[in-house]
């Protein structure tokens, strides 16, 4: 917990937070911060700023904050073919650390079924994993997470209202190629889509590329999902920068 | 697996490798190969090839193998602040399948002492997690390990003569950087740095730098070790190709 977020009805209308659980200890435990001590936070989908320990007890920390400095905002949202729960699990965390806005988990042929009955996939399971992830970052903007079961219903009714950017790529393996540059009346943020572990079935790229998704490859390496979603959304972040 | 790797010593002189364990179950249940299948396959620090399965029992799966293609080089050396047991865990099977050659894992002041009492660090137990990002990826060159307590004196004493390579970079925070370009005398792979997740002492930093390393950054957000080390060989590799 690079920084201490909360929920914007934590803070009173004092300025004050009381944490517990896993936050309290975390201050007391790993940050040893005593009473007086400041410390980075920042309020969910709010600002950032700092956190003045006024009182400590052995479950509580009492932070009376102070807001006032922005977060880097979400600079990329994420098309994600469902990956297995596990990889699901492992990815959030870094996908809201790494800066996704939007991410949409949607079906595709080489997605098993299965994997939508994943508890990951509730909100009460997930909003957790990404709210550690924008604590590792130091971030405050929550990824909105949307779950598309019907991965053609998605693109013909859905995607050009949600997203209208052109500026859409997608992972294809192949020989390593350049990062499609933005196009010149791109002024909002890409939109990247990643496919399953087998792949895009070639209706499936075809429906992509119609929908102008560019394809690009980071080589010939076969990447886990997760590591390949790093991979890419580091690859693309440093295009954008 | 997306490619079956055996070691040099289980290949008889008549090109039959016998697969026991988890390889031979992967080969039964995951791929369901039957007698006659075709599988990819690689010796470690071999040629990959053609595998076609002449037997299978409960146990074992035999293959006839025919090695005939060279596998992608590795592409760049890691020198690695290092981590936590469970985030080196996690982090050795990506580090292999993104094609890293020499891992040196390093300590330095934020590096806590017990963490090099860790069992991942022995090669029986380091092994398999590289064997599985070989798989992983489809590559068969093992990243060869080395583990060095004292900081200060591998920089002085061994960086040289083991990496004579100037094209040498480091991870550190701040406002996002271009990676330098490869020095016009550098023909070898590039060497990176990664320090631990409270980032060099300014004194570690001073003594990397004074060893030509060359700093850049990701940007503002403070990422995992291992999602930053993904990240990090990612835009490198892609800036290499």
């Amino acid at each position: 917990m690079n920084r201490i977020l909360f929920e914007p009805d934590e803070r009173n209308a004092e300025g004050l937070v009381l944490l517990t659980g896993a936050r309290a200890a975390h201050v007391r435990d790993v940050l040893r911060a005593e009473v007086g001590a400041e410390l980075k936070v920042g309020e969910i989908d709010g600002l950032t700023g700092v956190g003045r320990v006024g009182a400590l007890t052995a479950d509580t920390v009492l932070l009376t904050v102070t807001l006032d400095a922005p977060s880097p905002e979400p600079w990329v949202d994420l098309l994600l073919a469902l990956p297995r729960p596990k990889a699901l699990k492992r990815l959030c965390p870094q996908l809201a650390a790494l800066g996704v806005g939007q991410l949409v988990l949607l079906n595709a042929s080489r997605v098993e079924r299965v994997y939508f009955d994943t508890h990951w996939l509730q909100e009460e399971h997930m909003r957790p994993l990404l709210v550690e992830g924008l604590m590792q970052a130091g971030t405050t903007h929550l990824p909105r997470v949307l779950v598309r079961r019907r991965f053609r219903w998605f693109l013909e009714d859905e995607l050009d209202s949600r997203f209208p950017t052109p500026w859409r790529l997608m992972a294809h393996p192949g020989p390593v190629t350049r990062v499609p540059a933005r196009p010149a009346a791109a002024g909002a943020r890409p939109l990247l889509a990643v496919g399953p572990e087998g792949g895009w079935t070639p209706h499936e790229y075809d429906l992509l590329t119609a929908r102008g998704f560019q394809p690009f490859s980071l080589g010939p390496r076969i990447l886990r999902t997760d590591t390949a979603c790093v991979a890419l959304l580091a690859v693309l972040g440093h295009a954008c920068a």
